[in-house]
């Protein structure tokens, strides 16, 4: 079983942003984090981040590949405006998580809402990295499933 | 480490509640996962269901007690109008996870303001019964690192 | 056939609340009026009144019991707040009829908005305590038909 | 005592509606309905359908004849907008009950506002043909009431 | 020179409408009133009422006619939504004076938008009959200099 | 094959209204386009142009015939807040589009809003007299289809 | 019988002005045609001006003076703002009528709003000096029948 | 003269919540200081506590007894959102005082609006403890004059 | 200790306006009363009414004098709009109470909402002139705690 | 004659998407049908896709090449939120046609609103693939008449 | 060439406010960097500041003075609802800049809103004393071109 | 000393846009007017434009670049939707200052917002060519005071 990590815009930059709601890890860190709760789970994780809306649109595309089977996504800033993004995971057959490192219902107004949150399966939201890891469990569980389905 | 798990009003007839948003699981079912999952990381779980808010708002006031790692809270409709079980859930000092069982962002409008996010360390929402076990995994973490200090 | 007649919070007061909304018939005499209906439409009724929005709901998880054809609620000013009303109304199959002895329509703006009219069969709303008389008789020919089948 | 029932825009169209809001019972067989219980409860009856606001607005000062008790007005997709319907009402001195077949509260949100409610007596929703036979037993009750006086 | 004056939707009823706001004036007395100060004023004026939007539109297309000099026009409770009339009095070319009994501007809150304010040379609200007398000399002024070029 | 074309208030003046917006074609000119078009396209169109909404409301009725394949209407300012007609077009089985000459998108706040969209299969707007002629293309070839169905 | 004519901020710069909104009058011609129409009319005017608040609203309680019979006042931009003003004049007890140039409903957004509006007998708007005169003409009416009383 | 003060939801803990809006204070504090004010007054009061909103609407309905003469009411959350102790607050005819310890004022959004203002004779908000010391005087002083009649 | 009592605009006017809600004292009474109070409590009071924005502010600046240990302040209309003489307000160190005489938060929309809220330590308001002898005893004791420091 | 198609994010997935708002044609089929028209309007096209904003801002840059005669633009999910493409089309001249397949004014929320159709010449909505033909006839016309000129 | 330097109301308070907004230069500082400025780009400055708004809107007017060839307004707090002193700059012909010290896009909501901005020719915001110097410079160069025409 | 000038989308189109806006001059001449401004005030500028958000992000990401003192940057139409941005400008520590070439205060609806103002030092706009040069200053002047310390 193959899951996609797909990370937004600006998350290349974790441990460089406001510490106060992202926390010192680096992206780097996350990923390791989360190749390791992979292999103790048994399944393979593909991880890919841009800053280009048109590139991380073509990447869900690609999820279509029925290798794929499930997608943990933090699209970072472009979770409140770029329905391009939400009309692109709406396509996809396989279960989606959304994912937030910080209280996104607790900081300025505009982050209150995700225009994502209609074509998720679930969000999970505030937990810092342990967000991207029970993002993956969540997944992971979700695909299990349909799998024996 | 114990934690306390809060069922709020209505959620003692899961499974008998419309199936599309809340599956057939019923309560008993959930708590019996809870308590597995709890056996597995370790940790010692108190469960709790009430369909009365001065209740509910005395159980949160009793986690002050110092043997209390953390909460998962699920308040059903309280949820959306209850600003006296966030006022109680702001005095806590352990941390507090905010679970749904149901995509609340793709429900009715009412249902998609939680008045408790603003006091809850993080919210896990749309994966059935899976949002508790992730809900004590994301506590008993945080309370973990708080204990480890 | 048995129908529950529930009435909410201060409802016990009818008589000594404002005259110009709720004219000056006590809350006895309008239970009266309904079992005189009840017994001229050939059905039995059952009265419950609280001030505890908790016993409300579990009244009404108790309507599940098949003998409970039908629920004429005026949950006071519970209307229009209590979404732990609401959803604990949805979980019921039989008909249910929400009744206002004022026209709530042309009062405050709060009076205005019921959260409970989109889980409810029909309203009626105006009529002081024939109110409640429209109620059973309405509730009573929605379920005949659906004895009727 | 006679009673004028009145029928506002498209309402000579039921049963040719979309069925899931207003059934299958045609205009007809609503006004044979109505009939028989004004024969039960003593009173005439006078029934007028029209699709044009002006005529509408001509029947109601019409009834301004002291002849005429009472109004059962289901003024359709007027409800929404007509100032001129809500005005005309508001002259008269005999009781009017606002009806509606569909549970307008439930449906676009454009049905949840009435610009007649405020000048109705009282309002009775989402029966089908009942709410018509409802609202007859109703401004029958309250005109009784005042030639009691 | 010849003024039209146009009265709207249930303004035939004046002297039986809601004292407080419209006083005991009926329609004949303040068109008495108004033909004593054509004649003051060396001008002819026309009068129309009806009750029908659709006539209310073709009087006014019918002002088209290069002898109608003026308009004044109390549209009653369409002033409020009838974006037809607007649309009808945006064609014309000569002055149109909007004017109101009450003080629209202090009753409910859908009178005090006016949807023909914007195509209205001017407005003149809250005067009674006086309302009508004022802005029949409005009209005129206004006429007059054109007239006069 | 026949299409009936609707044209709704103040729709006679073409010509004569503002010019920026509507064009200087009159209705005699567009309706002679529709005929010639109509041969083109080998079907036949009945022409219909009223002032009374009451009048609009029958003539929807009427296209219950199914004789009737299809709808063109420009309901002129009531576009923006006749329910009435909107529930006369929700009747109808045929398809139905709604053109409009003046990018209405693109002027007063009011007249973004069409009441009649959510009932037409399709909308046209901005084109002058070519909106009508695409949309008796639109509704031919979607008649088409559901006969050829 | 004496009248009070009040000037609000800005407006001794007529003339100076936006002439599309105000024309090209300077407040001294409209203060003689204003003084000409008193003397036809039989009454005394007295007029003010200032661009201080505090000034204009102690004029108002001046007019409290019994020999005063009634206000008209254009406040300018005031108008939109100034509760200190509507409280003022609310204490008045003879007849206030507010004036206006400009069509101020067919302007910027803030300008459709008056906070004196309330307080006023009427309000006059969009006919130039002309809603001066008019003014006088209305307030002096209201305030003879008022001395007819 | 006996007055009631009655205190609302988590308010048993002050002295545990956030102590930048509720300062150090604890309820037995604030209680002994009522009391030795109500002492100085030359009054009685009775202290009521409750967690359940079912017994705070209870507590206001025995305040109908005629012994009490003044309630002093600090609701907690439930000032936000409890329609239901507005309601039976506005049965008694005594004088209410409705307190608050923060500036609720300055504080998030929901605490801006008071659901019971309108029913409560007057408010006092961010004295801390003394809000309720200038609360019973205020009430004590109502109180007083009444009885003087 | 020196305490400044401001009164705003219109304050001059006290007994003079409408009774219901300022009730029938006048200033000097208020005045009086206050006077009293402070001999009572053994502080001096410097009272100051100005209907001029600008001098008020300047009245606020003055209090920046060490002498001024707190300030009453009832703005009148000025509370709705002055965002200056907040920002004035502002700028002072000592406490600021703000009283009003009437139930603001019951009347008119506009006067719900007090722009100077936010930068006063507490806010008293629906007790008539009893407001500003509670806002005197709380800023005294305000101002005593802070010099006992 | 060139005419510019322009399709934008996610329009490659045509056929993949939801079959119930967009039906099964794809991309291709769609692509296949507008060159056939083209040959039958006697035109020619050239068609472009892209998933990245930046690249599509840069494609209308080059339609103001003057062999560029009209624009045909189904922007997908940009059209409710790239205020970058509508800029990029208010610096063309030619005319500019907005195509949606869906009829977006009968779907989620967001959809109802056009940040492109301010600068649109006109739009055309809800015909499936018929929205490109009819589309491409409209740029067509008005091209060509801007040509004959 | 002269440029008037306009400071509003509190800003003669500079140095005594709130110096995370403000920083701690003093208006004689501002004014002399503003002088130096003046002297260094060949142009003569007059620098007014008031309290008084009555005296801020004769200040602009006496700026018709052909001499004056620019004017720099910091309003203080009026910027946010004094449409009083935009319509007395409205009556300006030479340029208008509108400056800010502190960033009032990024504080409390009703900063962000200037009713100023509409009629000044450009806003600089956020550098502190510097925005005033830019504010200078931005308005002589504005100012040179005009003359230069 | 080295400054960033970022132009955003559609800026490389100067000159060719609207010219009531933008004035007619070129990027190329505003990139010449910023090199002369930044030779004059000692230090060197790095010019970048490009209409691919994805690049601006990048850009800004590399603005980390300890060599880089500020940046001034006009967004075009992001400034009023990309969040993106506006969380990579958050990221830098050097000032950042926002010009716009427009009055964008006194434009459509969506110009008046930028999500970009509340992550930069201070914002400029009206100018034309000028805000930009008045920006660079801005930003030197800020970078210099930084770098003195």
């Amino acid at each position: 079983m193959k899951i996609l990590i797909l990370h937004g815009v600006n998350l290349g930059m974790f441990g460089r942003r406001d510490k106060t709601h992202y926390g010192s890890a680096t992206l780097e860190e996350i990923n390791d984090a989360l190749k390791n709760l992979a292999t103790a789970l048994g399944c393979e994780i593909e991880i890919f981040q841009t800053d280009y809306e048109g590139e991380m649109v073509k990447a869900i595309h690609d999820a279509l590949d029925p290798q794929i089977s499930g997608v943990v996504i933090n699209a970072g800033a472009w979770t409140h405006y770029s329905y391009a993004i939400a009309d692109a995971l709406a396509i996809l057959t396989c279960p989606v998580v959304e994912v937030h490192m910080s209280r996104v219902f607790d900081r300025e107004e505009f982050r209150r809402k995700s225009v994502l949150a209609q074509v998720a399966s679930g969000v999970i939201a505030g937990f810092g990295p342990d967000s991207y890891l029970l993002g993956l469990r969540a997944v992971h569980s979700l695909a299990s499933r349909e799998a024996a389905g």
